[in-house]
């Protein structure tokens, strides 16, 4: 295959981190990403080239572009770590250049030539060929969100209790989460905002759905506290509101931090309960996990992911698929809409 | 040994817990404690009578006179976690009654018979035949504090870095942790209050010393963190300060609260660190660590701990013994002064 010279891709602006953190929502692609024209990456010896069909948008691809995630921005590079495609050129390691020709899930977290391109470079040990069966869309979302469910029900089901609460709950994410926890007789307790979405979670697996916004939330967020006794808080957004979770906990809960939605304070309301209730607070990473995590155990992973997609127990929700040109415009306002993942097609 | 039927002791005024908790300060005993004289108790099987010779007051019994303690107050008893004496009756069971006759550390946690009493009901495992050359104020302090010390540096030995960091260093907690560090070649960095704590602490085993009330506070702590790399933060105070310290920490920092003594909001000023940088928040409780420690390791600390104090490496700082009949008036005003500690002698 003869690959053109140039492509397009939306380019970061900036290095680094921001010095002004804002919030989760991104409000334009403007003041982060800018589209341009570059040439073709040339993949290292352990990399791939990847030609594009999908790629996602996450709120980790968010938080990135705005200089608010874990890792520094690199000025006029791709974003994008998450996508689907067919790979067209690999480096000389075998284990790349097995991959030549295959279609693969891929992510680009540490290749530094993102997926919202018309090429992508990605490690080969961070490319999933696909099995037939697995649609585009469901792809281009298999690493970054399937990956994060499985490992974080991973932390649950350690745990031992069958209850867990899950805040911004009507995201992509926690839909894969209470997929397995339904599977297998969990019983998780969602966290919402609008009424609208209560009968949505209750059909992704939901035990029960809680509208943050009612007047008797924190009531009948005390009751399921004491009836169901759930021990992990797997929390996105932070702020009053997940605090407010975390101390009508019972003993020993651990509230997990994954996601920052709510940028006002984060108070630990009463102290006194991490001394006496063995109470914990921790954050989740799934590039943590990644690098600390059995190889055995990430393999058993990523097939489980692969297996729920292709026979139809996980499926993703597409709200948009937008055409590269249309994007600097569109994915704001696409993104703004709930319950359903935005893509790029390059 | 004849006993008297009844005996002068402080009562708790109050059940269970407050409802409107304080500051740590104890601006006065009335609201807590009213000296009275009740029936002198008969130990269970399990359990030993002490005539009490000295009892401690540590910064949990005045949390736990408060109602602010993790344990229900019970009306009526007297109070007081700890104290020296001679056992002078027991229950029937062999090891209660191999103690009668002997000087022992006593607490009493779980017997709800205190301290600030003539005499005191405590279980025999947890008295300590004192070996000669130990003191009587170096005893009757000798398993709140120094259990505590060697159970909180098992948790910096475990994690490795030799530098690590203490709020309201100049306590007498502080100086037997720092005590252990320094003779195992750590580096503890104490956080005080005023300048004129800082020779006192290094002399303690402090290898450096920052007053948090000092202009360059931040830069200094900054600068520490990025020499000494100190992953664990062990914290009486919470609040502001705590949070600042914390937030300052390199990666995969823990923030140990054991205490409370600032009663303001307690920020989590980066929730994303807990995310990116693996940072965790947690507690220390002894009682969870009495329950939960191999008993070899539990018996191994206590012999620890006896041999510092008959050798010399650990002492108790006096600032006062007050007699029982003045307790009530003076036990807050030497409370509040610096560097010591205080003890009633019934």
């Amino acid at each position: 295959m003869t690959l053109p010279a140039t492509m397009r891709a939306l380019l970061l602006n900036d290095d680094g981190y921001t010095a002004r953190p804002s919030g989760s929502m991104l409000e334009a692609m403007e003041p982060y990403v800018t589209p341009g024209t570059i040439a073709v990456p040339t993949p290292k010896a352990s990399q791939v080239l990847v030609k594009v069909a999908l790629a996602s948008i996450n709120p980790s691809d968010v938080m990135f572009i705005k200089g608010m995630y874990g890792q520094p921005r690199a000025k006029g590079q791709p974003a994008g770590f998450e996508g689907v495609g067919e790979v067209v050129a690999a480096g000389e390691d075998a284990g790349a250049q097995k991959l030549v020709g295959k279609r693969v899930a891929f992510a680009t977290g540490i290749s530094n030539w993102g997926a919202w391109a018309e090429y992508a470079v990605a490690e080969a040990a961070a490319c999933l060929p696909l099995i037939d069966g697995v649609k585009d869309a469901d792809g281009a979302a298999m690493i970054v969100n399937p990956l994060t469910a499985i490992a974080m029900f991973d932390i649950v089901r350690q745990e031992g209790e069958k209850a867990f609460i899950l805040t911004a709950a009507a995201s992509q994410l926690c839909k894969l989460i209470m997929g397995i926890a339904r599977d297998e007789g969990y019983r998780p307790i969602a966290i919402v905002r609008r009424d609208d979405q209560i009968p949505l979670l209750e059909k992704a697996g939901a035990a029960i759905v809680l509208n943050a916004e009612a007047p008797d939330f924190k009531q009948r967020l005390a009751e399921a506290c004491k009836v169901e006794k759930p021990r992990i808080l797997l929390d996105a957004v932070t702020g009053p509101l997940a605090a407010t979770i975390f101390n009508a906990m019972p003993r020993r809960a651990r509230w997990i931090v994954y996601g920052r939605l709510d940028q006002t304070e984060t108070p630990i309301q009463e102290p006194g309960q991490l001394i006496f209730m063995h109470k914990k607070i921790e954050g989740f990473w799934l590039t943590e996990w990644m690098r600390s995590t059995d190889p055995q155990r990430r393999g058993a992973a990523v097939m489980e992911a692969q297996k729920r997609f292709a026979d139809g127990r996980w499926s993703t929700d597409v709200t948009a698929i937008v055409p590269f040109a249309d994007a600097m415009k569109r994915v704001p306002e696409e993104l703004a809409k709930p319950n359903g993942k935005v893509f790029i097609a390059p």
